[in-house]
């Protein structure tokens, strides 16, 4: 079977494996208080070109999104996503697990815009009603779509003028970076957010998400929330190794690189099938494609490919979803496409 | 000044006044463990047909709604209802408190459907979403309509066949029950759903809400719930006097009578206006009416009456909520069609 | 039977509910937002002698708690307490409902003091332990000590060195005001203190409690944080209407004399019980006291008195609790003494 | 600088890294749901003899005792452990963050009993205290004593008695298991409990511990909490790998391997520490020894080696804790005796 199920089928990068073996008998501190978290945070700093913004080593994605949401929100205040956000699809209520709603708007292309965010706003009253008092988005978002830099700019502008905090899920964001219609920059992202993650999980790490924080209020006593909250790794210098292996290079890093394949292998199926003439869900430029097929076609492909169905059957049409890595070999999405050239010509 | 600002602008009814003075020097147990309750108690089962479902006196709706909500659920369990939803749109944040999604639909006419509940359903996936479990809705629901025998019954069988508990926030039940368009008796809709309550905040009392369970497992240690919740009230016995009084006759009770004058009122409103050729946001039956007048004729009634606003200005056309309660006058609502007339008068 | 159970066992004080009556058909707004309550909270401004802090008008003493505690502390943040604490000990887990810990210590005589305090400021490391943040005291304490200005002083003192919240929880409040040892007024404690409440449910109101909020920081959005909690009351005014007919006059007012007469009747108990050689449990000079009968007289005296047995029997003695109210009749205090002189009588 | 600080300081066993390096490309689902869980869990059932207990991958410690608890317990119930117990001293509160209390008795030489047990259970009365529902212990406990199998089936005997869960933190499982007082074996304890886990953090792994509910009723829907909570890794199979690695071979596997060393590691350091009269702080027999040393002693010490003080000086005395894991080296052993025998030399 070959998958295109998602981007976290396989262990890590062989350089970032090399990096846990060659420090695997150090003695260190646990908790993310050694040396090897400092130099990776020290690295992400420069990416970003921020020397002060705090640095945390999280575990994963959902924990990451959890702990920073409780430790920005006072208990009355709510966060704003679309709802194919992951806060809201796909965490199992994480979020309201420590107490705060998500605030649901429809999003137009899995996105926010600045109109969404006064439309969600206007639930809003008085004492009544929870506040709103944070936007969260995804860079890529939830069905592979992206930010451009004046999108991004108009959502932090309307977040500044509404006295919201910012705080972007980068679970994907070296999909973004690397993609060809891209153009924000990390740096720039940064300087437009109160917080945002680098995903290391989807994106050729073992595990583990480097959270950023700029905003001084939000990162006040975050150690201690992260305790709580049960995302604080005893070894935790073994994101901080995975970080330094991720991202040593920086923009020529291995993790651009990875991104950058998986970018790729996505562009080679969309093509492929666009020359078959299949539709699509979304119109993602990054590693996740949404690509709608005939219900038949999807029950063939199953059996040699594994991939989700993403949305309901409609008319006989099934949107699914192939994702693609850094660790996506050609062949296999030749023997994808090639799989399906078979069987839409056995269709006419 | 005139109020149509809420059913909760006057303290209670003349006769719950005598009742609690009346019972005022006795000694009794606290925390509802007194034979005021016990009776109130008895008398809510024989007005259902219910003698073995259990009755607990809440202090008001929302510890109402979130100690229900919280003993009922599973910490990953969430609850559908329609956006309008008390629970959703006027708690703060009460649900989410506790720990459980509200999972939100579009209602139609503020109301829920079978379909509307399946399509709700369709957000759940795995172990990755919180998993449904209970049905909310408001019967009168918050823009004042009522669901006939027939939809709750449907409603009520969807809930069985997904495997949802049914909850109806009765803050208002007394203006469903005693509305000419209603065809659902409270023995009906006991029957039809695992939990309700019978208002008494809106409908003549000080305060105060009986809670009805039917179903055994919500009612699992639900005082331990109440307490840690902060719903128990230490003079416990004051809602069941109050219940007493309130329920006293049943279908001739003084709540009945008051819930009826109420409607009378509002209808008195709405025949009034309807004759202005004003049109309206909502078409409720109850107490709530949803008059849609131009800003500056809201500016002008605003002088003279309280009410709100429902929602925002749309061509210059502004939704307002008028409401009538058991202690609304006649001449109050001729005030405020008069002045309605004279306006209107004027704009030719 | 004859009622030293609670201090809650009868409604209002005759005050109290006449002004509940004359004020009944009074059209206000809802949630705290009228005329009453902002008088109430004047003339509590005037008692305490500061013009600035905020009063808010709670339903009872467990949500009035939990929601200070809950806009108070950031969530890693912890509330220190003694062991028999109201929070810790009758609550039901409230606090732990909003995500804090109770640390708790043994008190002594009921009470903490500025070592307790330290010795449980021990237990905290960094940021694998919750971060203690308040101390939460009773004034009287749940055994009916009370704290002299000096003891308060050199707490309020502690708390201020090692960056503690002081919240005084006053459910009792009275009781201590107009207790013959007492020598701290109600303005030394509001200056000594961040937060405090004055209790009306156990002094002679139907319910209520109001709360004092002097410190700027607990009370930012504290609407919002009584709304999640279910601790607004939609008909607000009901407290402030009760409160001001408790406090005015000041210290003549209703509420010092019920408190006065409680401790007279308690004070009256005592003494004729120490005639009998009775010994106490606790040396209590408040509303309720704790002496400690035979088991064969408990069981005797429980065939005509409600009391509560307050610890398991020892060597055939059992402490028990005996409360007095603003409604406790000398008779039946009479009758009390009367009936423990003829069972020690038969027992010599 | 020589390491006796924790025994999670260096990566994981190289059997376990190579286990992680050989199948690191292989493609498999995410969040637990592969062979290599499915077969590690096989191993656990086999070394339990109970083929039907639920097993799961957690990521870590804290998260795993959080979930559990909250799965297991109704939201007014609390959990028993002696005050020493991680979930008490060294999780941030992150019980109370799932809105449960911790119900802290001191323990006896660590451990709780069952009179200790019955001593917490009376500080429970009714609704308004939150109900004792499950037992936490830790083996060995938080100061390294163990129980033995007839204090563990004592307790479980009173967990039965008083209607409560046994849950068992086996962070340092190992230890227990291969000290040399122990006769407690896996399948014994597996038995006497109703879930429990098996420690990989502390003993070789990179991270992971397996979790073994055998209590049906805390294993409902156990996976939507873990998600939840937070604690689902999305590369779930890198517990299991590791966990394949660790138990291969049962009792004689490298699990049991490297707590022997460990054990036999502290022998020497306890041993060679008695033999210059060093006094102990507990009676340790596992991986954790808690040698009491002059504080200039301490000081001296500690520029060559990383250890933690235990607790405040008295009278000029400091009790530290030295941990010995599967990677200490005896000559690392070796130099802390002959520093310590230096430093006593002196000082005579």
């Amino acid at each position: 079977m070959i998958y295109f199920r998602s981007d976290y089928s396989q262990g890590a990068h062989p350089k970032v494996m090399e990096a846990l073996v060659n420090t695997n008998m150090e003695h260190t501190d646990g908790y993310g208080m050694d040396d090897h978290c400092a130099r990776a945070a020290d690295m992400i700093r420069d990416l970003i070109g921020d020397r002060t913004c705090a640095v945390h080593m999280m575990v994963g994605g959902t924990p990451c999104n959890s702990t920073v949401i409780a430790a920005a929100l006072r208990p009355y205040e709510s966060v704003v996503a679309v709802r194919t956000g992951h806060i809201y699809f796909h965490e199992s209520g994480a979020i309201e697990a420590t107490g705060h709603r998500v605030l649901t708007v429809e999003g137009i292309d899995g996105k926010l815009t600045p109109d969404l965010i006064d439309r969600a706003l206007e639930e809003y009253e008085d004492e009544h009603t929870p506040l709103p008092r944070m936007v969260y988005l995804s860079q890529p978002t939830e069905i592979g779509t992206i930010y451009s830099r004046a999108e991004m700019a108009a959502i932090s502008e309307k977040c500044r003028e509404r006295e919201l905090l910012l705080y972007v899920d980068g679970a994907r964001l070296g999909a973004a970076l690397t993609c060809g219609e891209n153009d924000l920059s990390i740096r720039e992202l940064a300087g437009l957010c109160d917080a945002f993650y680098i995903g290391g999980t989807k994106n050729g790490a073992l595990f583990g998400e480097a959270l950023v924080i700029r905003n001084r209020q939000i990162n006040d006593h975050f150690r201690w929330m992260m305790k709580r909250q049960g995302g604080m790794l005893a070894k935790g210098r073994l994101i901080g190794v995975q970080f330094e292996a991720l991202l040593e290079g920086g923009e020529g890093s291995v993790y651009y690189q990875m991104a950058a394949h998986a970018n790729r292998m996505a562009e080679k199926l969309r093509t492929g099938l666009k020359e078959q003439q299949v539709s699509f869900y979304s119109d993602s430029p990054t590693n996740q494609i949404f690509p709608v097929f005939p219900k038949d076609v999807v029950r063939e492909l199953e059996k040699e490919f594994f991939f989700y169905a993403w949305a309901p059957e409609r008319d006989g049409m099934v949107p699914v979803r192939l994702v693609t890595a850094w660790g996506t070999a050609e062949a296999d999405v030749d023997a994808f496409l090639d799989r399906v050239r078979a069987l839409y010509a056995n269709r006419k």
